[in-house]
């Protein structure tokens, strides 16, 4: 049992989720590496230093340029802000330091390819933070369309929506600004990314983008409260997404249907622990879509508990990445989703924004 | 009490549910006139002298003319395909006699355009057979959305979907022929005329239309299998319909959902009974999508069940369907939906095809 | 196709279901007797006169004992509440004219005992009305257990849960007086039936019957809210009942679950169209509750639609029970559930009754 | 920030669910107390040590007695058989070290009378292990029935069912030997926890407890696979409750259903970050059971995601009930569930047990 320093830049709403990982993946999972929670940085040195003494970290980091050069700090974990991302995980690569970010992949198409390029660069090992595909029933959804169980697929429907900014009252904030910061930039990636992780490439799509609530008090909102669009996969599949966060009622409304000739799959993170399987075999009369509570069975449940039904949480999902990252490392090798799912998504959010201003189909580029 | 002969062309899916509904009509809404089954027409003597056996009809015609023109024929039933709808109409629009005309309203715009002209022209009273908007539920969420319970509306997701010929084993049949019994002209109506009662009218469409399965055995399938289309609504809000008859696992997905800023409400056909409504109001804490089971307190329930939650099936509503055209029939004035609601449909269907030819967005003529 | 002429006593809440299901059950199901609405009684000439012009009876009858002597009236259904079941039914066979009566078979064990004596000793046909039996759904899963898809079976839980009283402020009625009317005497025969029809006999009960509210308004209540009761089948299984005329936000709460060895059942009239099956076979990581939708694999569905998944409603399970009640005239022999099936109820009733009073097991007589 | 050490005795199911607890609860809570995994005991050195170097615990102990004796060891965590916990907490008290016990408080009514009076002699902290009731679902449950939301409860149904034992074909192992160790011992007292927690005290029992499988391959079975109960509450309720272990198709089926004369609370575990609250105000047409997606407004909530909908699972109950703990110790006073809430579930046992061997209703005793 080897131990490993954590250096995490941001202590915010998955800054925390990061540091409650590091600090319980050990007991879950007993990984090669063990983490040490050895520095924390902020935006601030004092916000730093609420964030050692809450979550338990050694030390507080003068600013983020101290923590990723502290020789204690083995590896980076980037869990501040998108417009963050690049400057943080070049500085790691730079000194040869395993990297895991949050999605998405920096503040635009150009921060992402900038940042996939320094990962394959430097050869050292990069993660971007798509947790929602490690739930365990999407995992094993995954793995069920993989092995063919439900046939070609011919049809997805992806959504991801939540309803924070539904209420047009709700005042403007850093999130009602800046492209990165919209519905497409904030959490199309997500759904993006199930979608590929699925199905595959996304061939071309035809989107349409909308600001509904142009200003808040008076501030003018400048990016997007909803948006979805057409796609095309390379696989052949036809589908559809769609991502807001004024989706009234929604909390958490990652949402997927799969088609497929011999069966479909379907699935809402809203009740995560359960997997809709239809299979087209046996008496017809027999036929439905089953509810399967996930369980030892399935990816990745066993190590949290050892009865079914009993239920994986948000917390879990980020678990379960810090032990790939963990993972990874010990290998010294990248596990999917490495930088390069960040920018397979940027491709997709890019060809959309496009197709969006000129009114037609845009392919989608493929690296 | 005066009672009002009726006469059916078509025998076989809706013919039947017609004859039930007429059977039925008087003593569950004791309308003004009563049905007498006077006449059934259908593709055969033989088989019009079989349902007529079967539905307790008085007579059976040699065919839809002898019917039309029958003196104790007061009002015309059309439930044949849609290439026979046209010349039904207009020859019982040129007796003055009342038609209830199955959709679509005809086999293309130019037979929908045709028979909305001669409905006015004759002045006779006319009806569309858009059903599933006559569910109770379904009646109920348009008359939550037109009182503003959810607020102002910002999005509709719609689909309707089954897998009968999601087995790409099964055989080629007229169905899998001739574009007006593709999944656009034979599902897609139903849901477009949904979007439009529940919505008003839709501006413009973006849409994908696709055969899946090329060929059936060694039959080329001519029609589409699967269809969407993005929409922009003239009230304002964004929306997506998807059309599928290959949906594996969907049985009667006529699904809606609609977004506003102060609500939301979730419907599916497969559970008719339930509409769920989310309202933003209350303690954060206490809110949620809340299943209410149709009962007395909603529209048209009453005359089929005292109590709520023991449900109507789809057979109640084509006998709502009946009382209305007998209502309009006894008031000698039309109710939605007439011809004019089936023309509309068509026109959306119109501009998707062109949609889908040029891949660009595409304005809906409104007449 | 010979007609018969149909006497209905009583129009409210039951009367007027099979005065629907009379009307409409020709064109449905074609049966071998076609019915003709020949009479209708009521508490008084004029309420008769009421319910003859709105259901579409040709005569209204001066009382029962005219409408069963009639001689037009070649059948007779019983819809009067349940103090008058057993002199009008004792009327008919005593002029060899088959009966339906509503549930229960009469208001008390004498009066069951009594009619079933009398069903016997004219050998004509009769049935008792335990119409949920005959939801389609319900039918399969019948069938289902019959033929052992679930294994031996160990469990079953039932209750018959409504909602109607269960404001206290909700003042006195005809419902809150005398046994008969009570939750036990009202609901439970339903469920008491199902049990018996998915599982056997029941074999011995231990009950608790409660009055909840002990007056509304100055009026004292004299019958029960809620009861329940512990089972032993004579099959083996273990079980549970619950009945609730207070059961706040229950409308049709007419739920059973069946656990047996190799899978179970779950069904809520609430959703009548649905009917969940979990098999204990396949890979355990796709096994799962499957929610299947009825259509026209399962028993008396495709009468009403050939879609899967359209739905029936409570109207239409009325309308099965018209068709069986003609059928077994056509054949000159009983159809399940018979006046018997209403005695081994009361026979279930009257045990609960004593085990609540003597606090101990109580046998089920059976005969 | 001030630390204490943690003895962890077992290191199976529980045991490790505890040591992830207590790696994490820091991070999340911030507790004034932080956590330090001291010492693992289990029932050889072998296995304490793979149990240390798997969860992270500084030291592997000789056995539990050395364990409890070793004075780096604070507080004691009992996860061992039921037939150990005794002895353990017995030793702990004596030194005055605080104890967490697993649930039940040992194998017998008579361990659980003393460990109770053990406890209070010793005056030291004390905590049982219901977890369950820890989920943010239950406590908010707890809340609305406590604040009178739903008014004056009427009926409660509860039940735990799972399906490990389903299969006839299940070997024998020590899960079928010894009452402790049978769906009552084992399963039962979460759920009676959950119904003392939510209504208050249970008053009388009337139970029937069943050995199905009598024998699996040539072993007896000596304990029982079903049970259920009518139970009065000292309230003025009416309830139910079920524990399976052969409840096939139920993974986690902790499910209770309370009804009030102004609302309706329904929950199960298998759905864990869902409760279902109808209200019985506003108009009749809008009623319905809501789901309430549990989030930061909710209990214990807001720690583990900022996000609501994004949902909690079965280890984050456990880290709620180390935060508990801790707290307990830090504030050197009891929280609940002491050992006494462990007494009161064994009391409601034994009378069940009395019940079923005198079939008649049995008070439960109260201390
Ligand atoms: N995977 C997921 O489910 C989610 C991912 N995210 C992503 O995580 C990242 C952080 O978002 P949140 O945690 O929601 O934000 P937040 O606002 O809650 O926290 C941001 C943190 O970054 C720190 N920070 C800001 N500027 C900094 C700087 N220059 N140097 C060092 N620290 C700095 C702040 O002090 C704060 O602790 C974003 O990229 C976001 O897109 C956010 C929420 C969910
Ligand atoms: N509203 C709804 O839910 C549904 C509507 N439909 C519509 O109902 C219409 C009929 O469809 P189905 O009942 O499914 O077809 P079907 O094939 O089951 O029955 C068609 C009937 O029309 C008769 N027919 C055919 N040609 C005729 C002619 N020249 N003259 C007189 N009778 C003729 C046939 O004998 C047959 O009885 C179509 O327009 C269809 O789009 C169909 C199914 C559902
Ligand atoms: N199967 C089911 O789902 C249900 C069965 N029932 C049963 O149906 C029967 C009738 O109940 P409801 O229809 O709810 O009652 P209701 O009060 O709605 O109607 C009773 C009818 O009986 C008539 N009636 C009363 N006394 C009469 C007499 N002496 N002679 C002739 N007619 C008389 C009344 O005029 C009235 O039309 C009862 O036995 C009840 O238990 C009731 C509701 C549901
Ligand atoms: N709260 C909950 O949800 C659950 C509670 N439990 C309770 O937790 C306790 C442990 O059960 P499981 O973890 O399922 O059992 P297990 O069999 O998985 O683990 C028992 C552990 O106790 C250790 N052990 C046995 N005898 C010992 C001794 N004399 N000294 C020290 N260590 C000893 C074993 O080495 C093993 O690590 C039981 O009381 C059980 O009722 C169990 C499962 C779920």
């Amino acid at each position: 049992m080897q131990d490993i320093g954590i250096g995490l830049v941001g202590g915010g709403y998955m800054g925390k989720a990061h540091a409650v990982a590091y600090s319980a993946v050990g007991a879950v999972f007993a990984p090669r590496l063990r983490p040490r929670l050895e520095m924390v940085a902020a935006s601030s040195v004092e916000s730093a230093e609420r964030y050692r003494a809450a979550f338990g970290f050694r030390r507080a980091a003068q600013d983020w340029q101290a923590l990723v050069a502290d020789p204690a700090v083995d590896a980076v974990v980037i869990a501040s802000p998108q417009a963050t991302h690049r400057a943080i995980a070049e500085a790691a690569f730079a000194l040869g330091k395993p990297v895991f970010c949050e999605k998405p992949l920096g503040a635009s198409l150009e921060d992402a390819e900038a940042l996939c390029a320094a990962a394959e660069a430097s050869g050292v090992v990069n993660m971007i933070g798509f947790n929602y595909v490690r739930t365990p029933a999407t995992q094993y959804a995954r793995r069920l369309i993989a092995e063919g169980v439900i046939g070609d697929v011919t049809w997805f429907r992806g959504e991801h929506t939540e309803d924070f900014l539904a209420d047009p009252e709700a005042p403007a904030t850093w999130r009602t600004d800046g492209e990165a910061n919209g519905t497409m930039g904030d959490l199309a990636p997500h759904m993006i990314n199930a979608a590929q992780a699925l199905l595959g490439p996304v061939e071309s799509v035809m989107a349409d983008i909308e600001i509904v609530h142009e200003s808040r008090g008076d501030t003018p909102v400048t990016n997007d409260d909803q948006a979805h669009m057409l796609c095309r996969f390379a696989g052949g599949a036809m589908g559809h997404m769609f991502f807001s966060r004024i989706a009234t009622g929604r909390k958490m409304g990652y949402i997927y249907e799969v088609n497929g000739t011999r069966g479909a799959i379907r699935f809402n993170q809203e009740d995560q622990n359960s997997l809709w399987l239809y299979k087209a075999e046996g008496p017809e009369a027999e036929r439905g879509f089953r509810q399967i509570l996930i369980g030892p069975a399935h990816p990745d449940y066993l190590a949290f508990c050892q009865g079914p039904g009993h239920g994986t949480g948000y917390q879990d999902q980020i678990i379960i990445e810090a032990r790939d990252f963990l993972e990874a490392i010990a290998d010294g090798a990248n596990r999917w989703p490495s930088f390069k799912a960040g920018l397979d998504v940027a491709h997709v959010l890019d060809a959309a924004r496009k197709s969006h201003s000129n009114g037609r189909w845009q392919p989608v580029v493929h690296t």
